[in-house]
């Protein structure tokens, strides 16, 4: 249909009358580089006049134009889809929501706080005080004990602050949520002592050579123990006052988010676990795959509101009330491209302790930067699994694991540092391995299978395995029959069998 | 636990040694803006030295920083979190995916595509070439005939070639997917038929106010049908050459898009429509949003790709093989803040035929701009109206009313210009009415309710107000036990009734 006769003007002149559209300014959300490009300047008053057409008999005029989504339009916005992102993420799971209504009703249970208070957890967490007032006596005793001996009983106290109130746990099995925010703070409590002693040690040689004296004041240590860092120093960088309509909003905020994360762990993350232990000991791929999948979603709700309600609200908290002035717990870690940018970044302050008592020393001694950053993410690593694997009384080294797997990740990802895919890669493993430890961690406390590792995991695992092989090998098909979904009720396996038979044969 | 007796020092010499920190460089997707104000600058040969702790006997130096989530950090970018997006909504959505196969198996059945090449409606597509060859015709006219006849014989040509295969659909009852095809194509013919001889009237008007003649050449009509615009020209910017290898990768995209398109139709639409008509009869409220949200998101995505098919692909396509100049089929209204903003720029080939031929004369004619954009949203009503109704024998003017309630929703919407929250609301009202309207086609389909207005409707709208009411009045617990969930197997039912009844006690 082409008709050849046609002049080939390119450079048509360009929308001379577009102002007589319906004027459309300012009513996107788009940058106005964009709107600049796409829409000529128009003076309002020349709308208002009768317009006459072009030469061509038209009112509006044509011209050379690429389309929006052209890879040749020179700008493009696309602001008004990420709200689409989160409307639709917000319709899926508004769905699941009334869903869970039906299938569970109400799960939640105000009472279930109490858990927290369990008075054994209680004592635990005020023994801590013990260890650091210790570590202020044993300070005190340089000039009369010859000082390897303070060293040692400093290393003792330290270490004590962690495994006491760890073994006590064990041997009295507490209740697990309790247990875990005590165990936190024994290594917070573990983690000050050491700096606090360290960084004396420092300050006391250096005072030596200038032929002065330093002693720690019982103040200092009590500051260092209240504000939101875990590295010591005499004085920090302090704001003016504390806004206290600033720190009522913060703990309403932290309270509220933890409500939230309370509802979401009940109502959603224990149904989808209780839901997924059958097919995992069944080890049919796709429906652990489907509960991981249904997990993931609530579980990262929570990571992530945990998160922001611990290392924004709680710590900044502390920091206003302590007007500290130093505000950097996290990076910007959720533009991570590379996992090791992540685990650098979203916890500051353990990583700032890690630098300043592992790191440094040991680069200073000599060591090179990778092999010192493997080492304290080894060290990360123990600490995570000591913190996880009691109050469970899992010893199978799950969060160990879990976390070793990340060093060959943190190696591969290196190359895609700056790269969009580096953050997707980081995301997906952070919010599929996550749901996977915690599914683990499910499975063995459910079922007492506390380790170390037994037959019955071998098999699992085997079976999964398996299951992998077989989806890889498309027999996709022979999959879904051979292993029967086993949460069904009898009534709908009827139909089911009937639709997979179909099925089937279709792919036959 | 404050410790008075500190300085307030703000303004503390900042990081100087954070250089120690194992380089963060580049591994962030963030602006390079944000990286330096988080980030001193660093001589890498200094890090390898060894380096000494400060005056305080830290290696790392603390400083007055905001928190990066504080309001009062200046430069936040939260790129990663768009990736988070995208990823938690493929996940829900692998969940469904996995969900779907398992309940229904594979529905799809290539074979289905025979259904848009049923003879009558492809009879009738091709009978559109009789109009455009008779518009042809009648402009030969002028000259020998009086022109109003002409003028009266030209629209008798246009109406007829919309309204004539719309009573044969109508007569024939053909293949509703097929008819809808034909009417967009017999209403694309109206226009243009329209536009060339308003336009031609326009140029000979004019050539005689300078003593000459104009005649349309048939090569010219003949390009203007098969160029991607609905304004009539006698000449339109044009490229160079045809990219052969481009129109062969579009028309790749295209077809793999509508079988996508079709998968999703087939797999998810259909059958979440089906389930969801038994709780529309019933009047359940949360069953109804539950079934409309599980619509919604499948829905949106044919909708989406729908879009980009026919606005991007299709019409590019058509533009390079008739090197085609102007392809600015759509402007960003996916930004767009008002529904206004969305009416005017997402479709523009009929948006630019509208202003051309019925916006401009009324406002030459001193309509004033308001009552003119109403005016030319009534007959874009209309039309959607007609290319709907008669392939679904539908005359409850569903698509009508869908569109006139948009109405007073782009006169409240004039007031949130530029902002999120206009955004936002723009896409609420597209990707929930949507579906709703959808939902009511399917319903009146399947039950053959073919209008006008019934009992049977008034009832069924009675129900979802009483639902809504009930909802609304916070007795939720009362609404679920007294509105049984009809699509449940008799066996879970009892389970179900069981939780319904905690639940029910509970809300007491």
């Amino acid at each position: 249909v082409e008709s050849a006769g046609l002049h080939l003007y390119i450079g048509f002149t360009r929308c001379k009358l577009a102002m007589c559209q319906p004027s459309d300014e300012s009513e996107s959300v788009a940058t106005q580089d964009q709107q600049k490009h796409d829409r000529p300047s128009s003076s309002k008053s020349a709308a208002e006049k009768k317009v006459n057409v072009n030469e061509d008999g038209n009112f509006l005029s044509f011209a050379p134009r690429p389309s929006l989504f052209s890879s040749e339009h020179p700008s493009n916005s696309y602001r008004g889809f990420v709200n689409v992102l989160i409307i639709l993420l917000l319709m899926s799971n508004l769905r699941i929501v009334i869903q869970n209504l039906y299938k569970y009703g109400l799960l939640i249970n105000p009472w279930h706080i109490t858990h927290l208070g369990k008075s054994d957890n209680v004592c635990l967490a005020f023994s801590l005080w013990f260890y650091i007032f210790s570590a202020y006596g044993i300070e005190k005793l340089h000039g009369y004990v010859y000082s390897p001996i303070i060293k040692i009983l400093h290393w003792t106290n330290a270490i004590a602050s962690f495994v006491v109130p760890w073994y006590a746990i064990w041997y009295f099995r507490t209740d697990p949520s309790g247990g875990i925010i005590v165990l936190v703070f024994a290594t917070t409590a573990f983690m000050k002592i050491v700096s606090f002693f360290l960084v004396c040690d420092r300050l006391r040689t250096e005072a030596k050579s200038k032929d002065k004296t330093f002693k720690p004041k019982l103040r200092q240590l009590l500051y260092f123990v209240a504000a939101p860092t875990l590295v010591f120093s005499p004085r920090y960088p302090r704001t003016a006052k504390i806004r206290w309509g600033w720190v009522l909003r913060r703990i309403c905020e932290f309270i509220g988010i933890w409500a939230g994360i309370y509802v979401v762990a009940r109502q959603y993350v224990m149904p989808g676990l209780q839901n997924t232990l059958v097919p995992l000991e069944n080890g049919s791929f796709f429906l652990i795959v489907e509960g991981l999948l249904k997990i993931a979603v609530p579980n990262f709700l929570i990571w992530i509101l945990g998160f922001y309600s611990i290392f924004h609200l709680y710590l900044n908290i502390l920091a206003e009330l302590t007007r500290f002035g130093d505000r950097q717990f996290y990076k910007d870690w959720w533009n991570s491209t590379t996992l090791g940018y992540f685990w650098r970044t979203w916890n500051l302050p353990v990583h700032s302790w890690m630098v300043e008592h592992v790191y440094m020393p040991l680069t200073n001694r000599g060591w090179r930067k990778s092999p010192a950053s493997i080492f304290i993410f080894i060290i990360s690593a123990i600490f995570h699994e000591l913190i996880v694997s009691i109050p469970f009384w899992n010893f199978k080294l799950l969060a160990f694991g879990g976390m070793m797997l990340q060093v060959p990740l943190i190696e591969l990802t290196k190359c895609l540092k700056g790269s969009q895919t580096g953050n997707v890669i980081f995301w997906l493993s952070i919010m599929l391995g996550q749901p996977l430890i915690v599914l683990l961690y499910a499975r063995d406390y459910a079922q007492g299978l506390y380790g170390p590792w037994t037959d019955a995991d071998t098999k699992t695992v085997g079976k999964i395995l398996n299951g992998f092989q077989e989806a890889l090998g498309w027999s996709i098909a022979a999959n879904l029959t051979t292993v029967a979904p086993p949460s069904m009720p009898p009534s709908t396996s009827a139909v089911h069998w009937k639709v997979l038979d179909r099925f089937y044969k279709f792919m036959h």
